[in-house]
This record gives structure tokens, C-alpha cells and sequence, in this order.
């Protein structure tokens, strides 16, 4: 596979000031050898792959020529800056990345001062970077600052509102555009290099330059115009007007496309455009996967593609028979759209990780794949559903909070019927803080008219899904877990459920438990273990957490004085704090322990890892139970 | 003031049924019509007014070449809609509008078939009119689907996420750019109308559609591209190899722009695009205030003027002189910036509603609106925190649902210091359900590392707001509601209060009353009455949600077994649950009955009128603590 062993460069670089030391013709083979060791790493300890191996030139680069970390460059979707990790003094901890105790997944300033902001979520690259660049312009810092955002997160709304504002104060920002969804295209490599040997003459842009600020200045004369200016004129306006490139309309400077797995050319360019005033951007086409050949055929499968053979470019799958919730979600999903024609899936960008590909394939034309665009996803889809649609919107519960506003005014508001699923709902892993699913059940319980469910297992999830559907059910959501279910024999008749209806999993007398969710299902083996102590535990499956079962609710106030509760997500303000309410409310008075993610960002591991330090795993919850006794 | 009473034409349009049957030589006087009725009823009704002035004579458009209500128009924030409003139905209750049980604030299909999508946060229109047009589509229903929205409302992120897939999908809709900000360009007024002419040739267009088509499929021939369709290609990236305007380069279809006040004109427009397959686009200018000379002046002042004389355009301004809250914070604001010099503000948009102009007029470059981008200004605040300002960022609590994942994600993920202030928490009266800030509480109080406060008066607000920007405070969220305090006497020494401490503004024996907020003040007077029944209530004030204060919450817990929570805010999820959480956490068991906005969109009325109808009211809470006792 082309997989060399050099390092004698790379093994040197402690600290972008080492790599600051060579020579320029050192670059292509620290580009090399860097390639060769995220490829190397990653075969052996799983993570984010693909994006990593197309930033390598870029990342050298942007070292090579700024002074990090005074200079600081904002990675957008920090899944494209192992190189940057690994450059950045990180190299001998690489090998920790994504482990619990180990490197952070995406970067973050409190791992390393060459990580200037936090970079889970996408888009929020140029917001971010303009803040940094105003703030040391204004306290007279001379510092550069960097943003480096795909073309794929481009397509998210703050990046949008970020760009519109780029140039209402001033500042040095510079963005790069790492644009890697699409081959050069003919056309455009046409006219390259006559734009890019245009664009980066000092002279032209000086010209270009001043012109543009007199017009400004004329502008702003008018008074009228000068208040809009921070508004759409300042942006999208001057498009209208003016036939030329987005990027100029944003009164940014434009420079590019350019080669970005040229390194020599990625050094001139920067070095070029580092030192002028005012806001830029550099567009850059580089290929995720680059120098991996089965990545760069298949960059989707070789985004996070787990264990595999460096050599032979084999992926080392595992051949368990229990399906992800995300394997039943797309199959169910289909089911439904086969029998209710008015089914259709709207996803932000996230086809495969939900596994709505499946209905996308079978039914491309009731499949909606909007782009990262969270807050879009959701509106749209109360559209279609106002006009009559019955759509299903999966999301990822951490980036769903980018649709917040939606949720409550655009559904709930209207009770449009629609189904919002929340996949890697609570505890996600390796992906750390940024990733946990943990906000959702506090922050959409307070919304009226929206029911919210979790499934026990994957039958429940099929149930619900199914109900979910029927006529007049409202803003429906469901959520769950990444990863594995319980059941290899998932399949089960689509049924319906009634809507705020807990179960009752198993009798007891000395202590009632809780669940939602298929943390749940993880407690029975508790239960039992309970029993075996002598203390019977009641068990009930509460499945909504709105509207809350109150007749069970009534039940078990009136025959228990001990409860204990367990959720996966956020202890406050979810189904605990549910229950602490409901039996205020009804002047119960029980002992009551709430369980679930407690209140601090937690960190990456395992999700057993993850669960125990919540204090949600069985031993945890086990004690709890027995101290309640 | 050119006010005229003719109203022959308008008094029989009692449905746009009616409009239709006149002549199109007719159409100018129903405008004249419209405004002057529009005019005398805002002069004794008080409520949005520039903006629906603005839009007369496309509302009259619109109608007439529409078949509302089959087809469907979507108003971007419905501050535009009166006009609408008056013509489909409503004319005659139009005296009720914002009153409690009268017209509602903005559209709402609750209330009339011809308001297709709910209209209270802006930026929405394009993706819930895309639903519907793909809804139409899909379904096979011969509707056409029109979105109106503001060029100030195109600064929205979401606004941008719903362009970028307004040709994903095969659809018909019309987007009206209705664009006010900006008087019409003079070199634009050089080519328009070549391009109007050039644009709307029926020849033309059958062309250029049939290219594009071409290119398309070409285009979609090579899979990498056919993936990447959705995402940023279908969008912007398109604009980037291509020398033309924005829209276009959104793959839809652009005219104009033309005089938004010519409503032949825009009959003729609107008949010409109207059966045009696939999205297209017509921009329109128009003058916010349009034919009421003092709201063409200043249309800021006049987008929601209060009473005023219609024959004069004097307003009649109350004199009272108790400070509104948002007084207090825009002084405030300033007085701190003088202090320190890393104090900059922030605001989405609403620099005269909340105050920050203030800051704005006497330290410019201190000063950032950004704009309709409530998650860019979080993020962007963010940034400027990372780079050592002091940010104060203030949005009102119903818009800040659009920056929740910023919040939690850039801020306080990093632990920013960064001030969040939320204006508008809490009730807000007449408008409504879409502008309650009711949320707030219950969707922060997960979030880690984050402080939540709220004063009790303005004292409180200058005390809090001077304790949020003192070193390492991290992100610090002060809440306060529209309008007026208690004090006319506001101005005290900027003094720092400890953070989690809350305090005690009356002892007592029978039953502990914990409050967060101004309402905590009204509540005084209850407290007195409930002394009269011989109930001794203590009084807390708890200024902070959290981190809460434990040490009042162990004294209460230990003395009263009597508790009454109240706050201005959703029950579920913010103080009441706190504090029920705290109670049971710690095995105290009194009796705990939490007040506040109850799970329900809460309508539009008066303050005062929805704090009876949501049980906040001095009387109900009396009731509480009397049937309590």
C-alpha cells in the first residue's frame, strides 16, 4: 500500500518551531512521513481517518508559515487536525488519542495552547476565528488568526452568519477553504491559474483593494446604507449587484483554487496573502483520503473506519449479530415508508451514521439528505409535514441542540405531526463532550405539546417508531443510543403503543426503579443481583418521558417510599427530575436517588468507561440500591 | 399627514375571494385604502407598524394573483402580515389584534386557513415553504407556495441553510425578497430594467433553464459530484466558478428587482413567474413606513410606535419615570465599558430594543450588531472572549433558543468568560407565544460551568451585570424581563455580589417563599397580605439559579416543611425543579407547590393578564400560601 517507515524528519518536530527550522524542500517528505504515521496510528487505534490524511500538506503548511500558537489557526470539525495534534508536540501521546485519560478527540485549549478554540460541532470555524481576529486587533495584538473550514460545513447557517459579518470590523482573519467534496472541475481548473497569479498580485490587490474602500466610503455617506451595512448589505446584498464571486460580495478577498497537497505551493501562497490587511480567504481542493488509495475511493467508508491491516488496506470488522439501533432505525424506517406512502426521511448530513441511506437507496425520491444544516432539517420538516408529508427527522441529539429554536416554534408550536428521532442519544464514547448526547431530555421536556419517548430495546424502538407515525400524534420524538442493541432477533410486528404508557418489567416490594431508555434493559442483571441480596426491586420501563405515566407515577407513590431512577442524559431536568416533581406535586414523600450523567462536560472513553465514572453502571446503581435498603 | 378615509373598496373584501373580482385599474385605490385603515387602526391599537406599511401593496398583490388559500403565502416574521391579515377575513376584528383573545400577534394557523406557517422568529420562511412546495409536489397537489422574507431576515443562518437547498428537490416556489434596509442603488436603477425585461422574457428563461438542466445531468453522471449535490455544491459552491448572482448560483432563478410599491407592476410580475416550474426568486423594493411620511423618516422609531395621532404622527409617550429594565442595562452597559476597557457588546439585531445603542453611540468600535444571527453572536463572543474582551452578549431569551448549542458548545464547553444577557425573560405580553422568553431557565440550568441570575430590581441588575464581568467568571447568564422596574431611583454604586448567594428579604415562621427575578419584588405585597392573615411567610430571594445556594436551601429544608417556589418561567425544569431536586437529593420531605409559566404555549395579552391566566398573578399565589398554611 505505499506505507514507508521514514520519520527521521517527523521524529524531530517537538513543536511547530522545529518544523519552522527546515528548509522548504524539507516539507514534501514531512508531509510524507506524517501521512505515513497518521496511517500508521490510526490502523491500530481507530478514529477519524480520511479527513486527516487530506489536511496533511495544509497542516505543515500553516505551521510552517505562522508563528503558532501566538498565531492561531481554528480548525472547523476537529476530525481534520491529527496531523495538527501531532505536529503540535502530541506525536508521542498520539497513540492515547480518543482513549479515556488520553489525547481529546477534537481540539481543545485545554489540551494544548496550539488548540486556540473547541471544534465538535461544524461551522462554528469562522464566528469563532472572527472573534479572536477583532479581539486582537482591538487590544493591539499582533497575532494572525486562521480558520480552516471544509466546504461541507459551509453549508451549515453559522457559517453563513459568520462570513456575513467578516467584514463589519475590522480585522486580519484569514479562512481557508478546504474543500474537499469535489474534484477540480474542469471548468474551474481552467481558469486557475490565471486567477490564482491575478488574485495574488500585490498590485492588483492593492488596486482592488483601495477601490473597494472608497466604495465603502461613498457608501457610507448615506446613512440609510450605513446602518444596513451590518446587515444583509454587508453580505449577500452586495451579490446582487455586483457579478462576481460569493466570497468578494462577503467583501472578503478571494484567493484560489489552489492544489492544497502542493505543500510549496501551500507555503507560497500563505506567505503571500499572511500579511495583508483586512479579511481573506484561500480556497483550497484537497482529497480526504489522499495518499490511502482505499480512502480516497471510498472517503465515506474510510471517515471512521475502525480497525484495519496498513498493509493490505483490509477493514477488520467484527461479525457480531446484534444490530445498532442505527441498523434497525433505517430498516424500520423503510418498512414504514412501504406502508404509509406520506413517510418521507430528512437527515443533516448524517445518511450513513443513521442508517437512513437505506430508505435514500430504495426511495431516493422521499429521502432528503439537507446538509449540515441542523436548524433547516427540522423546519423544512415541519413544512412538509404542514403541507401533508408525514416526515421522519433524524438527527444526532448533540447537534440537534442547533435546532432548538425550531423544535419549539416551528413544530411544537403548531403540534406539527412529525417524528423527530435523536440518534447517539446520551453517553457517545470515543467522541467525547462535544458528542454526548446529554441536553436533550432537559432541554425539550419544558416544550408543550411534544412527546418524548425512548425505547427499552430494539422491539420498542420499531413500536415507537410505528406510533410515532399514526394520525395526530404531534411532534413526536424518540430517542436512543449509539451503538449495539440487546436483540439479534429484532424484527418483531410493527405495533402500537399507547402514548404515555409506562410498563411495569418486573414486581417488587422494597424499591421501585425507574428507567428510560435502554439503559434500562442494562439493569435487569441489577435487578436480579438485588434479589440475590435479599432486597426486591420493582422494575418499570417509564418509555415516555412526556406525557409521564402518571398512573404508575400515582402506583408507585403510594406503595414505595424508596425509588431510584436511571437515565442516560443529563440528571437535571430529565426523567428524575420528572419524578422528584410529579411526587412533590402529589405530596408523595419517598426517598428518592436520581441517576444519570451528573453535571460536568464529560469526557471520552469507553461508554462502559464513560458509565462508571457517571456512576451509571450496574456496580454503581447496584450500591445505590443496596444503601437505599 | 394625507390621511384619507375611503374605504369604498376595502370594507367589501371580506375574503381575497372578493379582491379578485376587481379590475387590476382598482387595485391602487384597495392599497390606498389598506394604509389609511392600516394607519388609523395603529394610531388607537398599538402594535408593529412600519413594516406592514411597507408590504400594502404586495399583500394586495399577492391576493389577487394567488388563489389563497390554496395557494399558500409565508410571512417571514409577521410583523409584515397585517395588511394580510386585514384583507383574508379579519378586517373587522382587527381592532382585537394583540388584545387578549383578539387577532393573534403574528400568523398562525390556528387562527385563520390563510396563514400557512407560523411567523414569530425570523429567518424561517424559505425552509418551511420548501416543505410545503416539496410537500405540493410530492404529493401531487396543484398549489403554489410563496415565502416572503425580509433582506433583514436573510442574515439568518437559517435563512441561508433553506436557500442552499431550495433546488435540491423539484419544487415551485417563489421567493419574494422583500428588501426595505436599503434605498434602491443607483447602479442598480442603471440595470434594472434590462434585467427585468431580460430576466422575465419567457424565451430567455426556457433557455437558460434548459443549460442549466443540461449541466445538471452531466454533472450527476460523475458520483463523487452526484453526492456532494446536496451539500455545498447545490449552493454555494456553485457561485464560485460562476461570475453571476448569488440566487442564480443557488440554482434559482432570479427577477428584478422591481418597486415593491408598484402594485401593477407586481401584479404583472408576479402573473408572469407564477406558473415558472422550479424555485425562483423576485426581489422587490420597498420603504418600510411607506406613505406615512414620519415612519418613512425614521422607521426604527416607528416599527412599533405605541399610540400616536394619526393626523399629526405625534406619539404619545408616557411620562413615567421608573426605568425600563432595558434602560438600566444599556446605561449600565456603558458605565462598565468605561471602567474596563476589555468590555465590549454584542447584539443579533436588537440594539434599540434592548439598549445596547447606548454603548454603540458612545463607543462605536466597541460595539457589534450582527445582525438576525443569534448563533454567530454567541460564537463570535466566544471568540472575542478566547482573545481577552469581555464580551456582554444580549439577545432576548426567545431568540437565544437559536444559540443553544453555541452556548453550550463555545461557551461554556471552554468555559468562557463571557456575559449572556437575556432580555424579553419570561412573559412578554402582547406578543405571544413565539416571544415568551419561557425556556431559558429550564434549557440552561443542565449546562455545566455556566452561572444563572436574575435580579430582583435594577439594583440587582447593576450589581449582577458589574459581578459578570470580573475575572474568571466563566460564562454568566443574567435574565431579566421587558420593561419597567420598581425603582425610579436606579442608579447605586456598581457593587459585586458573591456568586450562588442568595438572601433573605424576610424572615418568618409558617412557609419558606423562594423567588428568582423581578416577580420575586411583586411578590412583596403578598407577603404583607399573607402577614395580615396571621401566615408569617419568609421571604428568599435566590438571585441565582445556579449554582443555587445550598446553604438557604439546608436552612429551609431544616426549618419549614411548607415551601412555595415562583418564578417568571416555565415550572418545568427551572427554580421549582431545583429546588424539589435539592429537597429530595437531601431527604428533607416538606411540602413544595412550584409556580410559573405552565406547560402550555401561553397566548397574547397583557402582562398582567397572563400572569392571572398562568396562576402568577399576587392573588393566585396568595391563594397558594393561604390553602397551603
Amino acid at each position: 500500500m505505499g506505507v514507508e517507515n521514514h520519520t527521521s524528519l517527523l521524529n524531530n518536530i517537538n513543536s511547530p518551531a522545529d518544523l519552522r527550522k527546515l528548509k522548504e524542500e524539507q516539507l514534501p517528505q514531512v508531509c510524507a512521513e506524517l501521512r505515513n504515521f497518521i496511517i500508521e496510528s490510526l490502523s491500530q487505534n481507530p478514529g477519524h481517518f480520511a479527513s486527516s490524511l487530506g489536511t496533511v500538506e495544509l497542516t505543515v503548511a500553516l505551521h510552517y508559515v505562522f508563528d503558532t500558537p501566538t498565531d492561531k489557526v481554528v480548525w472547523d470539525v476537529g476530525h481534520q487536525a491529527y496531523g495538527h495534534k501531532i505536529i503540535t508536540g502530541r506525536r508521542e501521546r498520539f497513540h492515547t488519542n480518543r482513549k479515556l485519560g488520553g489525547l481529546k478527540p477534537f481540539p481543545s485549549p485545554d489540551e494544548s495552547e496550539y488548540d486556540a478554540f473547541v471544534a465538535g460541532h461544524a461551522s462554528n470555524s469562522i464566528s469563532a476565528a472572527l472573534g479572536l481576529a477583532v479581539a486582537a486587533e482591538k487590544l493591539q495584538r499582533d497575532e494572525k488568526i486562521v480558520a480552516v473550514i471544509g466546504d461541507g460545513a459551509m453549508s451549515g447557517g453559522l457559517a453563513f452568519e459568520g462570513l456575513n459579518n467578516v467584514s463589519s470590523t475590522p480585522n486580519n482573519l484569514l479562512i481557508i477553504l478546504n474543500d474537499n467534496n469535489m474534484s477540480i472541475d474542469k471548468s474551474v481548473g481552467g481558469m486557475s491559474q490565471l486567477l490564482i497569479s491575478m488574485h495574488s498580485s500585490h498590485l492588483y490587490n492593492k488596486i482592488r483593494y483601495k477601490t473597494a474602500r472608497m466604495l465603502t466610503k461613498i457608501g457610507l455617506l448615506n446613512q440609510q446604507r450605513a446602518k444596513s451595512l451590518t446587515r444583509f448589505n454587508n453580505g449577500l446584498k452586495a451579490m446582487l449587484f455586483k457579478q462576481q464571486n460569493i466570497f468578494e460580495g462577503m467583501c472578503t478577498r478571494y484567493f484560489g483554487p489552489i492544489d492544497g497537497h502542493d505543500v510549496r505551493e501551500l507555503v507560497r501562497m500563505l506567505k503571500l496573502v499572511k500579511d495583508m490587511r483586512g479579511p481573506k480567504m484561500l480556497h483550497i481542493h484537497t482529497i480526504k483520503g489522499k495518499g490511502y488509495k482505499p480512502a480516497e475511493k471510498n472517503a465515506t467508508l474510510w471517515h471512521q473506519p475502525g480497525l484495519f491491516d496498513a498493509e493490505t488496506g483490509e477493514r477488520i470488522v467484527s461479525n457480531d449479530k446484534v444490530p445498532r439501533f442505527q441498523d434497525v432505525f433505517g430498516e424500520t424506517l423503510l418498512e414504514i415508508a412501504q406502508q404509509n406512502p406520506n413517510v418521507v426521511g430528512i437527515t443533516p448530513a448524517m445518511p450513513s451514521g443513521c442508517s437512513m441511506n437505506i430508505l435514500g437507496k430504495e426511495m431516493p425520491d422521499r429521502f432528503f439528505d439537507v446538509g449540515i444544516a441542523e436548524g433547516h432539517a427540522v423546519t423544512f420538516a415541519a413544512g412538509l409535514a404542514k403541507g401533508g408529508a408525514m416526515p421522519f427527522c433524524n438527527i444526532y441529539s448533540s447537534f440537534m441542540q442547533r435546532g432548538y429554536d425550531n423544535i419549539i416554534h416551528d413544530a411544537a408550536l403548531q403540534r406539527v405531526n412529525m417524528v423527530l428521532c435523536l440518534d447517539r442519544a446520551g453517553i457517545v464514547g470515543e467522541d467525547g463532550p462535544t458528542h454526548h448526547g446529554a441536553f436533550d431530555l432537559a432541554c425539550l421536556r419544558p416544550i408543550p405539546n411534544i412527546t418524548i419517548a425512548s425505547p427499552y430495546d430494539e422491539h420498542e424502538l420499531r413500536r415507537l417508531m410505528y406510533t410515532a407515525q399514526q394520525p395526530d400524534m404531534g411532534t413526536f420524538v424518540i430517542r436512543y443510543p449509539r451503538g449495539k442493541g440487546s436483540l439479534s432477533d429484532w424484527r418483531c410486528p410493527l405495533e402500537k403503543i399507547e402514548v404515555g404508557k409506562g410498563r411495569c418489567i418486573k414486581d417488587g416490594d422494597d424499591i421501585a426503579l425507574l428507567t428510560l431508555g435502554p439503559i434500562g434493559k442494562k439493569m435487569q442483571r441489577v435487578v436480579e443481583q438485588a434479589s440475590e441480596q435479599g432486597i426486591s426491586v420493582a422494575h418499570y420501563d417509564m418509555r415516555f418521558l412526556k406525557p409521564i405515566d402518571q398512573e404508575i407515577l400515582h402506583a408507585i407513590g403510594k406503595k414505595f417510599n424508596k425509588i431510584v431512577t436511571i437515565e442516560d442524559a443529563c440528571v437535571t431536568g430529565g426523567l428524575g427530575s420528572a419524578v422528584v416533581e410529579f411526587m412533590a406535586a402529589n405530596d408523595y414523600t419517598p426517598t428518592i436517588r436520581c441517576i444519570g450523567i451528573p453535571d460536568k462536560f464529560v469526557e471520552h472513553g469507553t461508554t462502559d468507561e464513560l458509565y462508571k465514572i457517571c456512576g451509571m453502571d450496574s456496580d454503581t446503581v447496584l450500591d445505590t440500591i443496596v444503601k437505599l435498603k
